[in-house]
């Protein structure tokens, strides 16, 4: 097969590697289309190494595709059938290996670019705004950041949860786009960076950019509030003044995946299957694709992923 | 009655005031034993005002006393019970009236000056670390600041729940006094302040010191441990590590009690009375007083809450 491979100057080069064989609990996945995550850079530059079990030098953490064998202990997949995964690694290639509880089912109506961007995003969005969060309706929301992927996922998992959004999105000209994310009955507000207190209180800031500034965003809650760290790329240290926190008794809630046992991948899993995975079949949920490159376009789609400006997701079509 | 009282200056004076008489839902309660507080000093620079419905310019936040008029709509007290209470302020003073539903009974062996002692600490104690962060039998827990009011608390209701405690003490000749605090069945570490890397990982950090290194604990914490941040004395501001937090999957958590809505505090209050005020009747948790001045020594009590190497509390008897 072909595969996106790191190699040893932290370049990315395609390369030829042999089709990985599904073990008895496995299955193997032909990918049809793979996301792009800022994670992958941050591997390649080697500050983010890929969990055990999973290949160490192929980026990509999200695939689509169909089931091409498997494994001796699974029940309940068979070949052919279309699914999509959260993966730890090796997902920018031909074929992968994926353990079976890791597994969604594609919607009827997806396609493989939109469901290439669905796992990272939305695990992310409903793992941290839900089930960490408790996001309830009549919560007010607000996301920074909130054009990328991952912004764009918790945008709607905020509004589709009955919560009131506020999104900050530096790019004027995304704002309408942000707007139109809101689930049919609701609405979502866009501000710029820097006028998001004209907004406040809120009960959870999602942080999705990070920087010296962003924990000043404490004043911003509503008493018991709660910041969800999510992204810190524009600046992974910050000032927190602690008497905003202890008066207004808010909560920094710092939160990643790459990290969990597997246990606890396949637990999030499950719980996306089951909740989150069926407001995608119902358009309740869609996935924004920014833009889609052929594999062997891999420089430009990683070049795109590290460029300003994104709506949605950038993916990779094998 | 005599009351100390904050002049303009923010001087403590002792004064004549006029005996306060109960309104149909309160009780005036004769004050026979009250706490001194950290927050006391700060209401006297002005930076730490009472809450509504309570003496604006005299300080003390708990009290014990006896019963002495009982409000028309209040059941189930009579004149002469041996009450406690966590009041918004008022309690250096020969009476004070409290509304009905913040009042704890005393428990038949405590003294006026220990149970004086008792109500901010372990409810502050106990609301943080068993309301808020949910404390278990086997969690390992770090205390910092373990010698003071609320240290000694935050020690005794984490040993009782089944905690492993390390405390962090910085006077090395109190370090036996605070291992002596663990009750019967459990043990408590003593560390010097540097030193509670030691004994990590932490389920629960109380910060009860501040300081601008005292996020870096962050980096004790067991996979999704919490910090409380309840005392920050010795800094107020501090850099966070925002990536540590992510990959702990950490939470840090900010309270006060003073703030809160009367609602909330009579919530406490109940809790307080139901589960905690029980522990202190057995013996399974102690108020340890560092020393007791009367009324008209107030100028050497608020002294010795100010300086350094307390264990426990600071009472006025009155």
């Amino acid at each position: 097969m072909r595969a996106v491979v790191i190699d040893g100057s932290g370049a990315f080069r395609l390369k030829q590697r042999a089709d990985p064989v599904a073990g008895p609990d496995q299955v193997a996945v032909r990918v049809h289309a793979a996301g792009l995550n800022a994670a992958d850079l941050q591997q390649a530059r080697g500050d983010y190494p890929a969990p055990p079990g999973w290949p160490t030098d192929i980026p990509g953490l999200e695939i689509a595709g169909e089931v091409e064998q498997v494994g001796a202990d699974v029940t309940g997949m068979s070949v052919g059938d279309r699914v999509m995964a959260l993966v730890g690694g090796g997902g920018h290639a031909e074929r992968i290996v994926v353990p079976a509880d890791l597994l969604l089912p594609l919607p009827a109506g997806s396609s493989w670019r939109e469901a290439a961007g669905f796992p990272e995003a939305f695990s992310t969005a409903w793992d941290a705004l839900v089930v960490q969060a408790g996001v309830r309706a009549g919560d007010r929301v607000l996301v920074t950041g909130a054009a990328g992927g991952v912004g764009t996922a918790m945008v709607q998992v905020a509004a589709a949860s009955g919560a009131h959004v506020v999104a900050s999105v530096r790019r004027t000209e995304l704002h309408d786009r942000v707007k139109e994310l809101a689930p049919a009955g609701s609405t979502v507000e866009v501000v710029a960076p820097g006028q998001e207190g004209g907004r406040a209180p809120y009960d959870i800031v999602v942080e999705l950019v990070g920087g010296e500034e962003c924990l000043r965003r404490v004043e911003l809650l509503r008493t018991r509030g709660k910041i969800l760290v999510v992204g810190v790329q524009g600046g992974t240290v910050a000032p927190l003044r602690m008497f905003d926190l202890m008066l207004a008794r808010a909560q920094l809630i710092g939160t990643t995946i790459r990290g969990r046992s597997h246990a606890e991948k396949a637990l999030l899993a499950a719980t996306v299957r089951t909740s989150v995975v069926p407001l995608l079949a119902e358009g309740r949920l869609r996935v924004p694709v920014d833009s889609a490159f052929p594999l062997d376009g891999y420089s430009d789609a990683y070049a795109r992923l590290a460029g300003p400006g994104k709506f949605g997701k950038v993916v990779m079509e094998l």
